[in-house]
């Protein structure tokens, strides 16, 4: 079968590799999808060679189909549409024992700390295995796992219905905030830079606000009658996204913190006590956050064919890749990884 | 009557000046005692000019008797020891109409922007005015407000029985938190500089932790299996604080930033994101905290027979302040404003 490997230096090279049976207790998945996401790009330009072992498959995005499982494993067949949920927890670590286990404190990230799914068949534990409805296309399965991603943050928010909500940073993950918190019906603006994503997300219904331009504190305002955003949602990992996202919030807003920040930021402590902010660090999900991810996806709301700008044969992968280093027109990158292509 | 005043030039005078009878809806006290906050040496410092129109007299931790009420006041008599919640909100601005009226966007915090306690006799609103219980002496009753403080902060904190709380800062309000804290079950442990705040905390069975010679991390560790502290209390207005308190949380831990800090503070904003931490801000209180901070007082939970070091007569208001600035063997001064004194 075919694999796409991150061999270090920037380089993907897709390579014919033999599959892994499943062994006691794991799953072999037909990939059908694979995403590109940002933390996907991180590995490319070596930000996180510490925890990637070249030669090595990333991916952590999917869809597929069961091929074969291991024994012991009862409650999964070959043939059924799955998703993963790329997490496995120690049980053992202080984050655990307090019922974290998505951040446990030595978390294997399966497709960053271990293999993941740009190959054409990938091995995994059972238990993280999630069935997918058999009526969402299989392109939009390998959408749950970054709606969930929005799911968790939202739900971190503790938005509600009528809050108004900045979402500051519209690649694939704002984008998907905003429409996971219209689906609160909370009122939701996003604030980005790209012309091009602005464009994405306007054709999905979402206000778009361009912070070069546009006077966010005032559009703001406007939207809550002076009061600010009762959330904002930092994605950009920039200063200057911490910043204006204190500056928009409410009297006891919530800032959630969703893009990696790779040094220390000078906040605003001040206006933290002054209006008693709550800042909220937010990372992947829970197993609900997945469920209703799938809910959304089933019910149309995420805007799947929007988002999906671009679909790739694996064999392409690091044409993929610099696509989406590129920039312009795109918003999410998917590898099709099945035999047939 | 006699009334201390801030005149500007970090100075204060102690005159005589004719007491404000009570118009109708408002109340005159016989101020028994006020305590200086930190607040006050603020005021004292010129920090806080933009807000003080001098001379003014400053205060607004205090108790008192009922002097007499103006019209239309009928549940309050003559003779009731009371303190005052030193709060004026407007009603109308958005925090306000989201019930949030304690941090009122154009707050009159009695003391600061509008006249305060340091005086024989005090005029308020009367829907300022607590009623105190009958057996509490009026020396703990001017430390309800500083106590209600340290109530909200712990009540925002989501502080619990069994947790692990660190406090950064042995003032007044540290270790009136450490105490609340305690209240709740929680695990406390103090951080203080200062040999003899660490030694008056001891006295309150705090227990106390030197950061210039303590392992912190380590000593936090072992009080809770390697987890680190569930809530961490930023008291100290430094930025060493606000990096102690975030290198000592657990995953989840929750940061509550209750000192001033007078500039933008380096916060490692991916930390926030990789242990899901929560920074939130805490000011003032509410009338539950009051409450709270009352039963509390009253219950001798609150030591403070030991937390109160100094009572000083009104006419020696200007040494007082310069024995608080001092430092050394203080924690609370009040001052004793009675006619009879």
């Amino acid at each position: 079968m075919r694999s796409a490997l991150y061999t270090g230096n920037s380089t993907i090279v897709v390579e014919d590799r033999p599959p892994v049976p499943p062994a006691a207790g794991e799953v072999q998945i037909d990939v059908a999808y694979t995403g590109i996401c940002g933390t996907d790009l991180h590995i490319l330009h070596g930000h996180m060679d510490h925890r990637v072992r070249v030669p090595q498959t990333i991916g952590h995005e999917m869809s597929g189909r069961i091929a074969a499982v291991g024994a012991g494993v009862t409650d999964l067949a070959a043939g059924t549409p799955v998703t993963v949920m790329p997490l496995r927890w120690c049980g053992t670590c202080p984050a655990c024992r307090a019922g974290h286990q998505h951040i446990c404190q030595r978390l294997d990230f399966i497709g960053i700390d271990s293999v993941g799914a740009m190959q054409q068949r990938w091995t995994v534990p059972a238990d993280v295995v999630v069935p997918l409805p058999a009526g969402l296309p299989l392109t939009h399965g390998a959408l749950v796992e970054p709606t969930a991603v929005a799911v968790h943050d939202v739900r971190r928010s503790g938005l509600g219905a009528g809050e108004t909500a900045v979402v500051i940073g519209g690649g694939p993950i704002g984008v998907l905030i905003a429409l996971v918190a219209r689906s609160v019906d909370a009122d939701v603006v996003l604030v980005e830079v790209d012309a091009q994503r602005r464009e994405i997300a306007g054709q999905l219904g979402i206000r778009t606000l361009d912070p070069a331009v546009d006077d966010l504190a005032g559009e703001v305002a406007a939207m809550t009658g002076d009061a600010g955003a009762a959330v904002a949602f930092e994605v950009s990992g920039s200063a200057a996204g911490i910043a204006t996202a204190v500056e928009l919030l409410a009297v006891r807003g919530r800032l959630v913190v969703v893009g990696i920040h790779s040094q220390p930021r000078e906040i605003d402590v001040f206006r933290f006590f002054w209006r008693e902010l709550t800042m909220i660090g937010a990372r992947v999900y829970q197993r609900a956050d997945y469920d209703t991810a799938i809910e959304l996806l089933s019910a149309g709301r995420v805007g799947a064919e929007t988002l999906i700008t671009h679909v790739e044969p694996l064999t392409n992968t690091a044409e993929a890749f610099a696509r989406l280093r590129g920039g312009g027109n795109v918003m999410k990158v998917l590898i099709d990884c099945q035999e047939t292509s």
